[in-house]
This record gives structure tokens, sequence and C-alpha cells, in this order.
């Protein structure tokens, strides 16, 4: 294990935060909040760590796979400790593990809130909770890649395989560091897109801003106390389909760019993660039918709902946990597929669930022709063995962690609905749950033992479980190779 | 496809039922019970149509996989409408579909009933009921390849493979047949210790069989409507013993059969069996603490339910749905956990879970040391490529249809934590579950459409899921091979 250059690379991770600290601060400026001094503190201690970590590159510069997951891992770590601070030194979040549970809730894009009240914060603190799940959508290491010259080759190849949700690294182009630059342009894009729909709305432009961070980033943070329930349909609407958008892998797009379009619609997963959303839309409406004056709303709520489960957005305009338990059943389903690997959404992605159900397909074509041999394939590929074998270690692991998981939260005595789906909602990181974690509930009434738990839940749920796993394999702090 | 040689195997299993029905049949001579006569009009039934088909051999005896597969699992559905007439023809269970959820209950092993009130029951239903575990539980077909002069070879090995519970096949000795009958012999010899145990404890002389029955197929049918927590402390310990004693793979009792009980200790499986026993029961004890009058009536109570819970057998000394979040959180996990493969307990069994702790582990080496080979193992034996996929593919279906029966049942509109469990404890062939489905209620207030649900769910859980899944994969009926 090279300490020295994950070392090196966490000053990195604290320039780049020091860099984002700037947005929060110029919102304190333009609203003349006092509480912006906070973000100041911050940026000046982040900076100053940073400069004096990454002053000199250490000599050995050995870069293994093995570096790049604990790189990844720590460096999200070290991004949510940082970045709790103004919230713990402002005394707006007074607690610390609620200031870090409410950051790694952001920057992992779940949204579970432990605030009772959003609208106490100041605005930059909002901002703040809303851009930490738009930096974390994308990653915040596929960013350091687009636009820091650091080593090149396996070096940034290791470390976007460990921070890139999905079965396998979808690279759009040979160099990763162009890779990384297109997904930015993609994703900004696409997030100004929506900022200007949401302002011809009609929707103030700072609402217009930290909803569109947090719809990019699929995380789900609201500014008003009720979510999004009191904006009108039209906003309601614009923000269901970017959520949807915004679960597209995003190669989709740059098929779209590059003007491939008939490749971009042949996607697989993409067709597939459609078709979940508009048979779960279809069944949920009719469901929920007798509980809204018209079909169309009704439609109108079942079809944000779903977008905003399988995205594991967590925005609500409804409270779905007073649904018929079919509907329920519907999105705790939804909440462990997830949206397509390669988008900024969370939960297994599409494309696992595809190569799982593959997989049983296979099983019993070869009891029924043992002979044969038959090839899977995703996207018309070969699945090679290695992917398949890693889609099974994760999902083995997943099952693993969410069970243990269960098991240590429920000594907080919550019962069984609220602990399973607490459990879905940070792991896929989606946001609310049911019962005692629903859509108009909060986490603030679990042992700060739980909190613990879920903040693991939410960085394993992000990062797909290995890099944080192998914080604490034995194996991985042994000298030399 | 071979229909032909899948009838006559299905006459064959006509005759061995009509040869089962002689025991609920005596039982009935001797309390001089009128319902005795549907057992004797279903005796006829089964005998003449079992005559009648396996009256000749087919010419055509081309007998691969996929018939094995097929004929294990329509063997159980006729074996189950059949057995499910005298409840019906008595009009002691009044509707079909419930009398015939009663007897998948009972051959599967699980234990759930839709019965109000067992107690109304005549004693030779109440002792066909429990019979039916103690047949399901070793297996109708493993019985029938011990005593009946069937084909010999493939044909056997094919039927035992899709019969026998557990990632992988062990014959104890290279003929098939041989195995059968060893195995039965051990079962026959455990059931009547426990028998004369129980006798000597001074229970009734139909109590102790109905409940041997129950506890040796790890089944749980209770001939009293409070399960077992009216007899002694002593009488409920000896069946936590044997309840725990019979979720053990039955190569161990083989291997200090033939006087290698070096061998037999050294069982990994078994070994983690009795760890994950122990633990559980003595995090649950401490946990009940404080509503038992004292530490060893609540690790009585502990371990009865662990043993219960874990060997999938689902009787019932105390109404664990009382108890504090944490057990009920232990002993839902336990439910999926199950007991060990090659005993007569469901779940998913103890070596699953180990084959798949041990992918984890190698997925997590193969990051860290990335060029090393690991190789698996499990008993101290390289764990094949295919053990390892049919395992992967065993717990993919088994995630698949766990959540589409979830699905389906929520129509019903029980709420989550009923839903979720009562499909855990039916897929997991082990009875009570949470809530509606506890250990104190019953499952008559299903819709006919989810006991249907619940039937499928119990007969794919015994029989490992393919057998039963095969019967609807589209290449299955298809002609030739």
């Amino acid at each position: 294990m090279n300490i020295a250059i994950i070392i090196y690379f966490l000053g990195w991770i604290l320039n780049v935060e020091a860099v984002l600290m700037l947005l929060p601060c110029i919102t304190a400026l333009i609203y003349q909040e006092s509480s912006g001094f906070y973000f100041l503190i911050t940026l000046v201690i982040c900076g100053a760590l940073g400069a004096a970590i990454t002053f000199r590159k250490p000599k050995n510069t050995v870069f293994y796979a093995k570096e790049g997951f604990v790189c990844v891992a720590l460096s999200w770590i070290v991004l949510s400790i940082f970045g709790a601070l103004p919230f713990y030194l402002s005394r707006e979040i007074p607690v610390f593990e609620d200031a870090l549970f409410e950051v790694i809730s952001g920057f992992t894009t779940t949204g579970s809130s432990i605030l009772t009240d959003v609208e106490a914060l100041s605005r930059c603190m909002l901002l703040w909770r809303s851009f930490t799940h738009w930096v974390g959508g994308m990653g915040v290491i596929v960013f350091m890649l687009a636009v820091l010259p650091l080593a090149g080759g396996g070096y940034n190849m290791h470390i976007m395989k460990a921070e890139s949700p999905g079965p396998s690294v979808g690279k759009l182009v040979p160099k990763v560091r162009q890779t990384a630059k297109i997904l930015y342009l993609l994703y900004f894009g696409i997030t100004v897109t929506q900022i200007t729909l949401l302002l011809l709305s009609g929707m103030p432009l700072f609402d217009t801003i930290c909803l569109s961070f947090g719809t990019a980033g699929t995380g789900g943070f609201g500014i008003l106390n009720d979510s999004i329930a009191s904006y009108t349909y039209l906003q309601q609407s614009i923000i269901t389909l970017f959520m949807i958008l915004f679960g597209i892998n995003f190669n989709v797009y740059y098929l779209f760019l590059i003007r491939k379009p008939k490749d971009a619609l042949c996607c697989e997963e993409a067709r597939v993660y459609i078709g979940i959303i508009a048979v779960s839309t279809l069944i949920i409406g009719f469901n929920i039918r007798s509980m809204y004056p018209n079909l169309i709303t009704a439609f109108h709520h079942a079809a944000f709902q779903v977008g905003t489960i399988i995205t594991t957005t967590g925005f609500a305009t409804a409270d779905f946990d007073l649904w018929p338990e079919l509907s329920k059943t519907i999105l705790v389903l939804l909440m462990f597929c997830g949206a397509c690997a390669g988008s900024t959404g969370g939960g297994m992605k599409v494309s696992r669930i595809l190569i799982a159900v593959k997989q049983v397909k296979k099983e019993l074509g070869s009891l029924v022709h043992p002979q044969s041999v038959k090839i899977l394939r995703l996207e018309g590929k070969k699945l090679e063995h290695n992917v398949i074998r890693s889609a099974n270690g994760y999902f083995l692991a997943y099952a693993l962690i969410f069970a243990g998981s269960v098991l240590l939260i429920s000594i907080d005595q919550f019962d069984f609905t609220t602990n399973v789906t607490a459990v879905a909602a940070t792991f896929n990181n989606i946001g609310p749950g049911l019962a005692k974690v629903g859509p108009t509930c909060n986490w603030s009434g679990f042992s700060p033992f739980s909190k613990y738990i879920f903040m693991f839940d939410m960085l394993a749920g992000r990062l797909e479980i290995f890099p944080m796993l192998l914080l604490f394999a034995p194996g991985t702090w042994k000298k030399g190779f």
C-alpha cells in the first residue's frame, strides 16, 4: 500500500473542496448572511491543509487498483468530514454526527435528513446542502480527473473504476480524462436546461438552482419542509422528467451528441428502465385512483413518485406511506432496482437486475439442454466471466451488508417496516422509506450508533460496496504489494 | 421430453401415496373415527389410478436431468392434490384450496396452517397432517428410490439431484439406492429415539408420534391450538434438541455410524450451524431477559425459538412477535439462513451462506491482490465452478421470486411486515412469520390468489426453486430432446 500517494491524493480532494466552498460563500454574500463566515473558515482550513499536503508530490507514484479503491473511499470520507464543518461550526446543526449524516446524505445523493425544520436553515446552508448532491452525483473524483493534471494512464483508470456506478466501466472515449470531461459537460448542460425550464415556469432562481442540483444528482434534499408538494403541477412535472432523464446511462446522451441516435435508442438497459417506469406508473396510477380527484392527478403523483424512487432521488409530492399496500410494495421494490448504470442514480442498477434475470434464464436453459453452451449478452455484447463474477459478488455483499445493517439498527426498537425500509433508503441512496422514515418524517429519532450505520450504508451504496469494505479488509493495510 | 416415463413415474407416486394412507386408516380404526372412511376412499382412488398407470412400463425409458426435475415437481403436486382429498371430502377443511394449502404446507414441512382451531380435527386427520411432514422431510422420492426396483444409474441420480436440498448432492455411498436406504434408516432411527424419549417424559403416545413426525421433517404442525406451549419444559427441551439434530447434514450421522467420529466433528457447515445457534440464543436470551421470571426460562425460550426458526420447523412456545425488535430481527434473519444442506430443514442452507461469504471474501482479496488466484473451499474440498454458478443462480432466482411474491400478495392489503415475513415463512418452509402471520395467528385471512402464491412458494422453497420454475419454462415441454 502506497500511503504517501493516497495522502497526496487526499490533499487534492481538500483543494477541490476549498474551491467548492466558494459557491456557498458567494450565496452568503448575495443574501448577506453571517453564516457564510463558516464557509470561509472551512475554505481556509481545506485550502491550507490541501496546499501543505500537495506542495510536493511523493517520489513513489506506484498506484494499483487497491490504492484506487482506498483513495476513493477515503476521499469521500474526508470530503464529508470537512463538508460537515460549516453546519457544525455555525450551530445550524449543533450535533457533529448529525451534521456529518446530513453531508454524507448529500454527497451520496441519498437525501435523508435529520432536520425537523429545513426552512430554518440559512440560504447558504441550503445551497451547500443541495450542491453536495450535484457534486456527489457525478462524483468529485470524476471531476478531479476532468480538470486536474494528475498522473495518467492506469492511475486514472483505477480511480474511475472505483467511483463509477454499474457493473462495468463504460469509457466513452479511450482517454479517461476526456471521458470525465464529456461526462461533466453533459451533466452541466442538462442541469442548466432544467434550471432554465424551471425559471420559465415561474420558480424563483434560488429554488431552481437548489432543486436542479438535487434532481441532477438524484439526491432529494428539498428547501421546503414539504419537499416539492407546494410547487405547481407543471414544475413538479418538469422535475419528474429530469429525474428520469438523469437516471439514464450518460452513454446514451453521448451517442446522441455524436449523432448516433439509432445506437442511443437501442440501449437495452435504458429501454428496460423506461419500461419499468411505464408499467409501475400505470399500476400505481390505477391503484391510487380513488384517493385523488381525477385520473390525471393520480397519474401525476404516480409518475412523480415512481420517478423519484427508481432514480433514487427521493423528492416527495405526496405521502406515499398512506397509499395502498400494492403501490407501496412496488415503490419498495423499485428502491432496490435503482436507475441505469453510468447515471447519477443509485440502487442495484437496472443492468445488474438484467444480468441476474439472464443468469437465472441461462441456469434454467442449462437444465433443459445440459449440453448447450449459452452465452450471456448485455447490450448485444458478450458478458465476460469477470463482469458476471463481480456482479454476483456485488449481490452477495449487498445482501450480507443489508442483513447486517437491519440487525444492528434493530437495537433502536423501531418496527420492522421502518428498519428494513430505512436501510433500503440509505443503502440505495434514496431518502425516504416507509413508516417512521416515511416521506413526511426524518431521521432524527435514531441513536448515534444507528446513524453511523446509516452513514456507512450511504457511502457503501454510493461507492458500490467494495471500496468501503476494502477499508476494513486486513490485507489492505499491509506494507508492500 | 419423455412424457410417457413421467406419467409412469407419477403412477408410482400414487401407489406410494396409497400405502401412506394406511397409517391414518389404522389410526381411525384405533380411535374408531368415522372420518377414517375418507382415507380409505383416497387410498382406493390412488391405488386404482396408480395400478392402472404402472401396469405397463413405457418402452422409451430415456430419462435425462430435465425429466428428473419435471418428475420431481409434478410428483409433489400430484402427491399434494391427492393428499388433500381426505380433508376436503370429510369437510373437516371444507374449501379445497385450504385443504391443498394445508397439505402442501405439510409435505413441504412448512407448517403454516389455515386452521383457526386445530383441536377440532379428528385424530386420524391430525396424524395425517403430521405424517406429511415426516414423508416430506426426507422426501417421498428418496423413499421410492430406497424401496422400489426402478431403473438404475442415471435415472435415479437425476431424481435424487432434483429433490435433495443443498448446493451439491452428497452421496454417502456410490449407489444412489443404497444412499437413499441409509438416509431413511437414519431418519427412522432418530425419529424413534425422539418418540421414546418423549414417552419417557410422560407425553401420551399419540402426541409423541405426531410431534416427532413434525420435528423430524422440521415441519411444525402441532396438534394443540397453542402449538407446544402447554407441554412441560423438559418435553420442550427434548423437542429443541431434536429439532437442532434434524437440521444437521445427515452425512454427519453416517460418518458416526461408520465410526469416523473425527471426520463427523470436522464438518464445517455443521460447526457454523451450531455456532450460529449458540450466538443467536445468547443474544436473544439476554435481550428477552426482563420478560421472563428468570434467566433460565428466558434462555429456554430463546433456544427453542432459535432452534425452531433456523431449522425451519416452526413450533412455538412463546409469541415471539411480542419480543424486542432485535430478537425478532435475529429470528427473521435466521429464517433466510436455514439449516444444513442434506438435512430435513429448509431455507437457503448454511452451506450456501458460507459459499456467499467466501465469494465476497475472494472478491475483496482479488482487489487487494489482483494477480493471486484464490480457490474457494468448502469442507476442505475445492468448490467447482458449476457448484458456485448454481449457488449464485439459486440466490438470484430466490431474490426474484421473493420480490415477485411480496408484490403479488400485497394486493391483499396486509401490512409490509406481514407480507415480507409471510413470504419468508412459506418460501423458507418455516411456518410462522410476524404481525398477522405471527406464531399465534393463521393464514385463513388471505385471498385464494395469495394462497396459491404461497403454495407455489412452499413447493419452490422445498424443491429449491428450479424444478418448479422448469414447469413454466417454454423449452421444457418441447418434443424431442
